[in-house]
């Protein structure tokens, strides 16, 4: 199931990409698709809903597309996560998860704009597998348990300004939670649609040049290991987003570092979960 | 003003505590205390209503005190602010303000029981002002202009876990983000009320024994700096939460780190912000 959220920003409509390709509205079940939605049955009840011919049709034309969950609690980063993206950077393979947070609010639509923050000379992009929690999950025993509180997987943009990241202090959350630098979406779309979460492709291309291409079988902490890992350390919430980090390619690590400039064109893609779209503008 | 909100998690009343040391009810101005009544003009309403004698009395005895503050969409903090306590952790005295973060969901009342996490040796303690944001705040061209864009103060108490901070990789949000990590509270104190932010003592101890006594005067970087900066690189949010750092005292610092352990009670305090309390308990 792939679930989105149409409308402009803070007026989203909750809908779902049914799989006859139509989009069917979900305002009658819910007012966002959120954590209380999904911790609450909310992917049941679409689903019943659906197989019922129940839910009116949504002409999406034209529409806005928003990131497809609203007002989520945290966002958790996982740095470093790639083999060949933690060498082009130049930092040693990491022994356990590198964790970090974005400011919750930076997550917008999949093909709004992104502003290039005043000052800023080393803006990136990262293209990366999110996870979204669907369930409470604290101290889980075991990685398989993580099955049970994913509610889905996107495509997420980790955007990035490493001269704020990395040269400002030792702490990287600065540089990461800039105005709109995480684009998510289009879709939410639950597991059973997406397969192994580690055998998707994912990549990245700047005004039409592929720059990221990879392949998430690659993760050095896998998907689900991530999640029982941050459970040891946090209460994870239904609706909060995990970024789980991004493989080589980003211009941090390229020659010539070729950072982003008013006008450029960055899209993502990963195997399932669509593409996304964002034009930079100077802030 | 001292804004406030009593009850049991999740089911808050907001109430404000008047000069005539009576708790009044604000239900029937607005549900909770958050970023929308703050930027709102809900402060504004309380002072009238409170003049007019419109408020409703409120009887706190019994009541849990909850943080005051409902749902902030973020918790940034300043590391190593105070330079006796950049000192007493063998770090250099930043350059810059060092930003971080935290799972907002750690914000609880300022009584609330603390849980150590499970398989923690090294909870500490962090006593620290807190900055409340009232209104949107981005590119601010001055320091000065800080004033404009804060709600008020509260204490805050940024729990951390040395091991998940320090041992576990470069960056410390780990350690900062496990359950009720930030007892916040008990109230939202107005600028009018507070004074110069830069003058406050702040204190903390341990089992009656104090631990931290500091003065706000000694920040390496002021209130307003600090929010002048942050707003150069993120959007401050109505409901945003800043933790301005921590005076030396700390248990990573003392001779024999006393880190707490099941049993412990925090006490801290701020100049005209109240008292916290917390007892640790094993998770």
């Amino acid at each position: 199931m792939k679930l989105m959220q149409l409308g402009n920003p803070g007026a989203e409509t909750p809908a779902v990409l049914a799989e006859d390709g139509r989009t069917y509205a979900l305002s009658g079940l819910t007012g966002r698709i959120d954590g209380a939605f999904l911790s609450g049955g909310g992917v049941e009840r679409v689903r019943q809903e659906l197989a019922a011919g129940a839910l009116p049709l949504l002409h999406p034309e034209g529409l806005r597309v928003g990131a497809p969950i609203a007002r989520p609690g945290k966002v958790v980063c996982i740095g470093l996560n790639y083999r060949d993206h933690a060498e082009e950077t130049g930092a040693a393979i990491p022994q356990r998860p590198v964790v970090f947070m974005k400011d919750p609010a930076t997550v917008v639509g999949p093909y709004d704009q992104v502003p290039i923050p005043r000052g800023s000379v080393k803006t990136d992009w990262e293209v990366e597998l999110a996870i979204v929690i669907g369930r409470r999950a604290q101290y889980l025993a075991d990685p398989s348990e993580a099955r049970g509180v994913i509610a889905g997987y996107a495509i997420s943009n980790d955007v990035s300004e490493r001269e704020f990241q990395l040269d400002y202090s030792g702490q990287w959350d600065l540089g990461k939670s800039c105005e709109a630098f995480n684009p998510l979406g289009p879709w939410l779309v639950t597991p059973d649609e997406v397969g192994d979460p580690q055998a998707l492709g994912l990549g990245l291309a700047v005004n039409g040049e592929v720059r990221q291409a990879g392949n998430t079988k690659n993760m050095i902490f896998g998907v689900e290991h991530v999640v029982w890992y941050l459970s040891q350390y946090m209460v994870l919430n239904p609706g909060d987003v995990i970024n789980t980090g991004t493989p080589a390619g980003v211009a941090l690590g390229l020659p010539g570092n070729p950072y982003l400039r008013e006008g450029d064109t960055v899209e993502l893609s990963i195997d399932g979960l669509g593409t996304q779209r964002q034009t930079f503008v100077n802030a």
